[in-house]
């Protein structure tokens, strides 16, 4: 009865508005009566108590005219505003951020010669003004993308926006040569834009995380090594986490040089436009208006059809004809919102020439490196696969009309490889004192066989030990925040030994995973070796 | 011949220097004739390749004016200099950094219920402007410390010297209660001051990476339990490193709150003063001038010795008097300069009541929460922790005249758990390409046998397969950026079958530990099996 009230009491407690900032209820804080660890209780357990840990999810509905995944980030607690598209990583969004951050780690270091490295955040002008890339008026003060500032000195610098001026300096003041190239050098680290017009929380925000690589090559030929070498470790990625991007050839833009690469997931929130053929899915960007983008992009890797095109019918505005496969279709059918995850392009020596990162070759002359640049975007990326998640959850839903309650987003699919953590035990009531402590001895014995037979998952294993909370809000916190096997331990668990195993996450080809398993307590290690041996 | 003539080419190659930018020589780049890697060839293996690193040594002396620190990050290609008092990490120095950052969050995990996040780095004005922090002349535009920006709709946002008022701010917005305290978060982040006067490299610099801890309690009391607790993470992280900073009471100055404590190491460049009683190792701040710091300190412990200081006579300018011990000591011959590694406050409300940050008591009312903070410089840590190496080394050359040669620091001795690598192979010329043949074959067999033997070894093994340089070239360079063990293979491990070990690191006690074993082949994986299971 005290632990019923004082839960209350907290719900009720009155909710403080700093101005500038979001206010998430701490609902899921509190410990009430959980179990005294005893003395030689170890670190691991601790650690994987829900009482302990902060998840200040949102009972209230998000605002209508936000994202998916905005909504599902504040009201999970995992990322918290700060001010405009400026976020704070609350505990749990931490652990999806860290988590992406190391698996895309782990595939750049999978390209061959990827070294990392961290540059400075704040860039001296000079270089950006070298390039041509900073003009006089932004030194006057005119508003821009570029977030710059004063030292006390009176030297103007720029929050990095991107490192191109920054990496090709850096090794303008290495002596290079044929033998000591490629260089591909990475970083994952904030980048700063004073977007004018922020939205979707991290899909686009001004200070956001980067993974952003470099590289630096004798010639184009070179270069053409490096710039396959990357993407594919970007599709390795993409198969990590399951996701297929849509690769489309692209503009260079400002960044200069020929050739670039763009990969897009396909999201009715996204910012970019793409026409995508129902025959081959060759997907290209929609340049802006009745342009006809698909039917003169060039065939994304030099095969086939190239000559369809100028073969056929010139196609209309409303219809298309794909260069890849020579098909027609009906363009507007075809088209699709999609946000970009990642980049790549070929800078020639755009960078390498005006900043002096030259090798000497064989003659002994100065050459010129042939560069390229690389961006997969780390906030973004997780913001698009919630966005993902929702959308499949939708899909899934419209198909299966009897159970389509989904139009609020209340459950994050990530995939698991993501997921803030990839278990979670639910010690649910199980109808009175005594059974809610043979419930918690049997989720802690639980907890240590499987730690102990998948060492992997120490760490990963989340168990909600609060007493005092209903089954049903129980799987509503854990589903917010998107655990993917949720275990839930309770009065049936008790009677049958067996658990019920709930499934739900962003499998392969982006479609929901939705299972429900029945375990033996017994056969619980082998489940999750099982599956931590499937996990790619 | 044409290996030889090519290595040249690249030592004599022009050295282009762009204005601010120091130019490391890239001497050790060139990968010369290593042997073809067969399609079999891991990635394990290609990645410990060091012909294929960036280590851009620098042959010419650093100015005598920086400090050792600074001259081996420069020299060893582990840092190099963007602006002054900004750095770019390199991918050895990043490596360290990373092992370092890695072995910080280790131990701040241990601190019980602490959890990390990620605070934003760009923080609003307002709040600051709330705790006073922020005067009104800042926003005119005076310089201080503070970096700070416009946003392109005026908004005024400071580049994060520290997260006091952020942290408060976002858990103001929380709903707190007894049971939801304490609160301990903590981030790894860079945090930004443009300081007047930056020196030594990563000692003082304008953009440093730092441990930042925050801990919210119900009340004075409390708060003493988080400050235990971190106190109890920061020894756990010493001694992991190897290293016995000096406790000292400090005064809380700008932070506000009452408690203070700091972690200084002794250094000739440090820029602290402390004075250290030679009975017991009491230390105290020296305040300027002839102010005796160290009589008037409260104890460390609150142990012992408390009354001494009032029972003696009153120490004078020379002299002093032990708070702890009641010993007096000559002032002067145990006053040291020290570099500040860590701090904890105790804030107490400073923060919480202008900001906001209260919990919900029993009865109702709004108390505002206790709070702490606590912060380790980690990148001064690391500069620190080559000074401790540099230092111990002279010390060490000063006992032994005989090879008193370490005038200039020539080699990095880092604590084992943060070098760049733990075990370097060298495959030293052995007189002969068919000779050098074998010693590659052996490299590659002493590689495998290792890293298959201790799998948490993988990626921490460097291999010197560089050809075309002597003994004394790879020795330089291996020794320079610090890797503690580096295994001989050349000409006598073919005769002999046993290679040669050569540990060099910075020890426990601050003192260097320089020792040659000679290991035969098929122990070599036992060897190092020992030496990880010693690794704290
Ligand atoms: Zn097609
Ligand atoms: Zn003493």
């Amino acid at each position: 009865m005290t632990v019923a009230r004082e839960l209350r009491g907290v719900t009720r407690a009155p909710w403080r508005r700093p101005s500038g900032l979001r206010s998430p209820r701490c609902r899921t804080l509190a410990s009430a009566a959980a179990p005294a660890p005893s003395q030689a209780a170890d670190g691991a357990w601790r650690r994987s108590l829900l009482s302990g840990k902060t998840l200040p999810t949102l009972k209230t509905d998000a605002a209508a005219s936000i994202t998916a995944s905005e909504a599902l980030l504040v009201r999970g607690g995992l990322v918290q505003k700060s001010s405009a598209g400026i976020y704070n990583f609350l505990p749990m969004g931490y652990r999806v951020l860290e988590k992406l951050e190391r698996l895309v780690a782990r595939h750049m270091d999978g390209v061959p010669g990827a070294e990392r490295v961290r540059m400075a955040q704040l860039l001296p002008a000079h270089t950006w003004r070298t390039t041509g890339r900073l003009a006089a008026d932004a030194d006057a003060g005119q508003p821009s993308e570029k977030m710059m500032l004063r030292d006390r000195k009176n030297a103007l610098f720029l929050l990095a926006p991107t490192h191109e001026e920054e990496v090709t300096s850096m090794l303008a003041g290495h002596t290079l040569s044929p033998r000591t190239l490629p260089k591909r050098l990475y970083q994952i680290s904030l980048k700063f834009r004073d977007e004018l017009r922020t939205r979707g929380g991290l899909l686009r925000s001004r200070e956001f995380l980067m993974k952003d690589l470099y590289s630096f090559d004798v010639d184009a030929a070179a270069a053409q090594a490096s710039y396959a070498a990357v993407m594919a470790g970007y599709e390795a990625l993409w198969t990590a986490l399951g996701i297929a991007p849509k690769r489309v050839a692209a503009d260079n833009g400002e960044m200069g040089g020929t050739t670039s690469d763009e990969y897009h997931l396909l999201s009715p929130v996204g910012e970019d436009t793409l026409v995508v053929c129902p025959s081959c899915d060759h997907a290209a960007i929609a340049t802006d208006g009745a342009a006809i983008a698909i039917d003169i992009a060039a065939p994304a890797d030099g095969t086939a059809a190239a000559a369809a095109a100028t073969t056929t019918t010139p196609a209309t505005a409303a219809s298309a004809l794909c260069a890849q496969c020579g098909t027609p279709f009906d363009r507007a059918a075809h088209t699709h919102r999609a946000i970009e995850v990642g980049h790549l392009f070929d800078l020639g020596t755009r960078y390498s020439v005006p900043l002096g990162a030259t090798y000497t070759d064989a003659a002994g002359r100065a050459v010129p490196a042939h560069m390229g640049s690389y961006g997969i975007g780390v906030t973004r990326l997780m913001a698009a696969l919630l966005e993902l998640g929702h959308a499949a959850a939708a899909a899934a839903a419209a198909a299966a009309p009897a159970s389509a309650t989904t139009a609020a987003p209340n459950r994050a699919y990530w995939p698991e490889a993501v997921a803030p953590y990839r278990v979670a035990l639910a010690a649910v009531p199980a109808g009175g004192s005594g059974a809610d402590d043979a419930v918690a001895a049997a989720t802690r014995r639980v907890f240590e066989a499987i730690t102990a037979a998948v060492p992997a998952l120490a760490g990963d294993v989340l168990v909600d030990d609060r007493r005092g909370r209903r089954f049903g809000e129980k799987m509503s916190d854990l589903e917010l925040i998107g655990v993917p096997y949720i275990v839930i331990l309770g009065k049936r668990f008790l009677a049958s030994g067996q658990a019920e195993v709930r499934v739900q996450k962003l499998g392969p080809g982006h479609t929901i995973v939705s299972e429900t398993h029945h375990v033996a307590e017994a056969d619980l290690p082998a489940y999750f070796a099982r599956v931590l041996a499937a996990a790619p």
